[in-house]
């Protein structure tokens, strides 16, 4: 083993240092050296390499290890042999070039104050429990775990879930209907890109702008339902194969789906053979009343329910999961693959482990406290420095909207990005072709930002000149 | 808290248990179990619930509890209520029905002996050093690394795949130019139905159909390039965009792309603008030479070079890599999405951690030895019992191709099945516009069975008749 520098051998009339370190041996320290010199050209191409003995002797290597060093890198291109002309380096080895522009302006660290929706609290994803759970999937798993997976995911999660969905969430389902996957997207792409289901799409007039964008990647025409006090306007149902749904919540606008709404929903889709997507976004956070049980349980036949742990737990872990109607589990399967090419399993071993062993439970009563706290302080705050403006959605979530005058969402919003304080608009969120008002509004998220740092957010929110 | 079975309550006129058991108070304990009475059919739809006060005395809860879990109800959509009418079980709740036939039939516990290629040896996955790494990593890791996440990827992981990949592999890149992705097929996924490149696309005229589906999926047109006994012959590349080869060791053929093909591949590029995408999806393995340098060495901004875990450590993490050229990194950052949806975030962290801590050099040493011990048994088996088969491609890799007199192939398949051995022909790798003659051969891989299990899947291929 040769560890350390060695050698300003005088290769080719030029004081060039061959670098022959690392492990090995010998031999492959000397092809990484002269790679290298190759590579960041210290030697330009077409160079004549010395011929084998006397760069044995400059190096005190055997001759056998320069000309197996030279052979590997003619196999690898980098240099070319010809009879009578020796080895020489290639022509075509272009230099890397210069580092490259960063991607992205690096971020100035974000906004002083991160009120957007969408994210839980990072600072609290429970690193102790989930190692703890992640290291006791990881030894009792079977060895099968860690080959080609089930792509319907692994059977301790799906009966982990069943359990828990029927307990928490009113779900009605078995660990056959239900299908792992990344996230809630995921499983739109599954479901619309794969096939399963066709547009057109019913969704609410309101929602997530990325969602549309997927749903247009796959030809999906999305057509919007009005929203009112009671939620989407589902009597506008009409020749729509499937509608995609937030009755736990309105996405952003904070209502729960009136019962009679969710009544005829269900009602629709028998009468029309349709389909509803349940999107249970933050089904887990409801804070003056018990959760609305999900609209799946009416009718585990007409309706998919869609979760994550997203909002619950952290968004890093891409695990979701689908609660199908039996006729389409294996198509979904199908468009997952003939593998589980997509949701790590020691991942879903270790949120098997997790809820089961109660600690999802308890990290959701956790943050479920953190966060009406939060929606606590925000209606409070607001109520003292600005009591015209309204607010609204609070009952769930981990987020609240805050109605604004007509003609000002935008300088508000603009305003508050001066302020250091980052919150969307509702325009953003607004279908491109939906019908009627567009009332002026903020969406605020109370999730993000870490526990030490809500209180200066609020403040600053608080200190945004309206309109 | 009522924590156990109560009262056989004359309900209905009818001798009905309900069931108020959980946590969570007597209201949310008498919810859940109307639900299941309803969920289970004990009440019909349609039937009338007793008033308040008389299911109150009966359960000896206070009127209000039963007032709020009947209106909870309602507001589910598993009653309804109507002035004079009073509570009933609403006619829309369909009973689950009988549990689903499970979507296969259950395997026999799978073959006997899985000489099939594609996966290591599960039963090899390094837990403990692996919870290790992932513990270490949830330990280090900031708080935004729970937020959402760069379609990027880690940058930790960037790093070390960076460095990892131009020691072991001869890849030239920098951080900035890896994008983490979930395997192989995520890679081609992101490329072509991204739209990063278009077909159509040279391919080796031997390699896996789901690949070729998958480019279908995404109408991407593919032109078998004819193999002989030096790789890929690439001098039949004409006016496709990209060609897609495995120079380390060809799929499943099983040689090197010779040197001369290397070069004359990134000339190619050059001058024809051409991208060249090489699979290197067992470059870690090879046994009797040191491994032969990535061709994405050779010219960085024409190779796009494409690995993953899935056969050095295991596909159940779903991870793997892109190195790019810089002109496309944009792109395939975009088409990954706006942030990290794909790939586990403390995953990634935790094979970042494995990497640098020498803990995967180490872990493909260990295998190195275990396969090419394996194959070596293999060839010495084959060569005492049927001396008159060749076996080639054996100088890498995980699997070894076993050449059969014509016309043989389908029947030796069949003959081992019957003999509980699980493998594969080499026709169903064949691209369907293949020219030229289709030898007859059987692929065997060598790393999926348990190592006790190795020496009997051998004895047990060993005895399969010919022909």
């Amino acid at each position: 083993m040769v560890d350390s520098w060695v050698n300003s051998a005088e290769l080719f009339g030029a004081d060039l240092h061959l670098e022959l370190s690392g492990g090995g041996g010998r031999r492959a320290a000397l092809i990484r050296a002269l790679r290298e010199v190759v590579r960041d050209g210290r030697l330009a191409p077409g160079t004549r390499l010395p011929p084998y003995r006397s760069l044995a002797a400059d190096l005190g290597v055997a001759r056998n290890t320069v000309a197996d060093a030279y052979a590997e890198l003619v196999a690898e291109g980098w240099l070319t042999a010809r009879q009578g002309s020796g080895t020489r380096v290639a022509q075509r080895v272009e230099p890397l070039g210069a580092p490259r522009v960063p991607r992205k302006a690096p971020r100035a660290r974000g906004p002083l104050h991160d009120l957007r929706q969408g994210t839980p609290d990072a600072s609290a994803f429970p690193r102790v429990a989930w190692a703890a759970s992640y290291r006791r999937a990881l030894t009792r798993a079977p060895n099968e775990a860690f080959g080609p997976g089930d792509p319907a995911g692994r059977v301790e999660l799906r009966e982990a879930l069943a359990e828990y969905l029927a307990r928490s969430r009113g779900v009605r389902t078995e660990p056959s209907r239900i299908v792992v996957c990344s996230g809630f997207a995921h499983a739109l792409r599954l479901l619309f890109h794969g096939r399963v289901l066709r547009g057109p799409l019913a969704v609410e007039s309101y929602g997530l702008g990325f969602h549309r964008e997927l749903l247009a990647a796959a030809s999906v025409r999305t057509v919007p339902l009005p929203l009112d006090e009671d939620g989407a306007r589902v009597d506008g149902l009409d020749r729509e194969r499937a509608v995609l749904l937030t009755p736990a919540h309105q996405f952003p606008t904070g209502g729960p789906l009136h019962p009679e709404r969710r009544a005829a929903v269900v009602d629709w889709a028998r009468a029309r053979g349709g389909v509803v997507l349940e999107d249970d976004y933050d089904g887990e956070f409801r804070y003056d009343r018990k959760p609305v049980g999900a609209v799946q349980g009416l009718d585990p036949d007409r309706v998919v329910f869609i979760g994550s742990v997203s909002k619950s737990l952290s968004p890093a872990l891409r695990l979701g999961w689908m609660v199908l109607p039996e006729r389409f589990v294996d198509a979904v399967v199908d468009a997952k693959g003939e593998r589980e090419a997509w949701a790590s399993v020691p991942d879903q071993l270790a949120l098997a482990d997790f809820v089961v062993s109660g600690a999802y439970d308890r990290h959701v009563r956790r943050m479920r406290q953190r966060y009406r706290g939060r929606r606590d302080r925000l209606v409070a705050a607001l109520a003292a420095h600005a009591p015209h403006i309204e607010v609204t959605g609070i009952a769930a979530g981990l987020h609240a909207v805050l109605r604004l005058p007509p003609g000002t969402e935008r300088s508000v919003v603009k305003a508050a990005a001066w302020r250091g304080v980052a919150l969307d608009g509702l325009a953003g969120f607004r279908h491109p072709e939906a019908q009627g008002g567009a009332p002026d509004g903020l969406v605020v998220g109370y999730a993000t930002p870490p526990e030490h740092a809500y209180g200066a957010a609020v403040e600053a929110l608080c200190g945004v000149p309206p309109g």
